[in-house]
């Protein structure tokens, strides 16, 4: 490994972990810590400094060569002062992480959204390597993503940006979390997908769809996969107004920023061409200037590291 | 005048205008010439270098006072060459416009799409000017605008980005000329206020709006302003939801991007605080992390004079 190494932390509610990125963007094992809601702030960044240490020797890096540590953290974040202005699900409102932290591991640390971290890992050193520009749409329970221009993210004023999911593309539409109506979370996040899905299903208790769902008593984003690879028309029906949300999703996101590379990670994800193929079809299609100004649409390849490499990049960029 | 010279040219289909912009953002004489879609790419460039020349002299800089020379030109432009890729009106198809008009006055020559040059205009000494980041919205017959951060333009890869209008708000709503259905122009530009003030009007014949159209004839977006001014209810019902059409491609722009500033320009803007009043209440309602990160919602002040102060702008950052 080079002499300056950056650690890469992505903080959860459920564990955390970290690890050291090479100069050459490679990633040294990953370690983990358990975090839990019952836990202070200052407890928790406490398990975040034992688990920098312990990623460094892991990595086999002595303390000085550590030069700097990101930290992707969920909620709303300064990215600026590396404050958490809000992570509802453990109750912290403005904990100085970045300080904090940083004042214990005695090194600059930085801090920004864990999906706006996983964007500029995949922009990096995944799916997006090849482009300059590109736009990480993570489709899970919710749907969200970051904006990474020139090799770096675009997070808008005080962090605030890149909330891809919030974006309504539905006048009037469904009722979103956020408490807008017609949210493209509402349409393409996994939970959406299932929920059609069922929905679709019960309508057609012939279907293979329905068969299915009654054979393993759950509708998730498998279920409507697994019945679209048995050629039920039922589930391609599902499938069709799913492609179509999305590529119009995607399809503003391209007229709007136009990157040379939206890539989708999350869950759904993982069916790669199966997803793909109808996607690219049908924004290229309506994509204004496709020919000029081509858009490449990819399945991000870092998976849970995404979040871990790009906070380790935000640190070498924020640091240089 | 400073002695590095900058010079702005606004293309259109109807005149080209040109100015110098000094160092501290000021715009000398606005000098005019008509464009006609008859005349060969070459005879409209020559018609170009002329304006270039005139725009110096009434702006009394010698000609070896002029650094560079930037365009904003209509259709899509490869911003990186200064080519026109399209602009359709015209009948132009990949015309290297930079290169041929530096040729002919023997200066470094940038183009960039019109819509961008007011974008950058109004966010460098327009109403964004106390901004590092902002987005021009601008509400004509058409929807357009630009993307400024950090003081430079995002044009997308390129320059294929910025396309605000084609962005759908409402799947499977109102045809739009760019072949998609339901894109935010089809519900906010000032035709389709006309037209939804047009139809509410015929259907309450009792209504002041109705009235207004009677007497004048013509439907326009003054139409609507001048009947809501007399408190007319039927006038409020199409206002309201052009609001709520205008407020959620705003809440669109601010959770994808979280710009400082959204700047509304087109005759629209001209109707000040009646139009940004109830924007605002809607949109701030609305808004997550308002309070944390607020957005501006402001109208253009630079009015025609945007699209050379931001091309000239263009140049500058180009040259530099």
């Amino acid at each position: 490994m080079s002499t300056e190494v950056f650690i890469g932390v992505d903080l959860g509610g459920m564990s955390a972990k970290a690890s050291c990125l090479s100069g050459e963007g490679r990633l040294a094992a990953v370690v983990r810590a358990k975090t839990d809601i019952e836990d202070s702030p200052e407890k928790t960044i406490n398990t975040l400094a034992r688990l920098v240490r312990e990623a460094a020797e892991r990595g086999n890096v002595p303390q000085s060569s550590v030069a700097a540590v990101g930290v992707g953290a969920p909620g709303i974040i300064d990215c600026e002062t590396g404050t958490v202005e809000e992570w509802t699900n453990f109750g912290w409102k403005r904990i100085p992480l970045a300080e904090r932290l940083g004042s214990l591991l005695q090194k600059p640390c930085f801090v920004l959204n864990d999906a706006n971290a996983a964007a500029l890992g995949e922009a990096r050193y995944g799916a997006g390597k090849r482009f300059q520009d590109s736009v990480l749409l993570t489709l899970g329970t919710g749907v969200g993503g970051g904006i990474v221009f020139s090799g770096r993210l675009y997070q808008g004023y005080k962090g605030a940006g890149g909330e891809i999911g919030h974006t309504v593309i539905k006048l009037g539409g469904r009722k979103c979390s956020c408490g807008r109506r017609g949210c493209l979370e509402t349409y393409v996040s996994t939970r959406a997908l299932a929920r059609d899905a069922l929905s679709e299903a019960k309508k057609h208790k012939d279907s293979k769809l329905y068969l299915l769902w009654r054979e393993r008593g759950t509708a998730d984003g498998f279920l409507l996969f697994d019945a679209l690879k048995r050629g039920d028309a039922c589930a391609e029906r599902v499938f069709s107004r799913y492609i179509a949300a999305l590529g119009e999703g995607i399809l503003n996101l391209a007229n709007l920023l136009r990157p040379q590379a939206v890539i989708l990670g999350g869950g759904v994800s993982a069916e790669g061409e199966t997803l793909l193929a109808p996607l690219r079809r049908y924004v290229n299609a309506r994509l204004t200037a496709g020919d000029y100004a081509p858009l490449n649409i990819l399945a991000a390849t870092l998976g849970n590291d995404a979040g871990i490499v790009g906070a380790a990049e935000y640190a070498r960029q924020r640091f240089s």
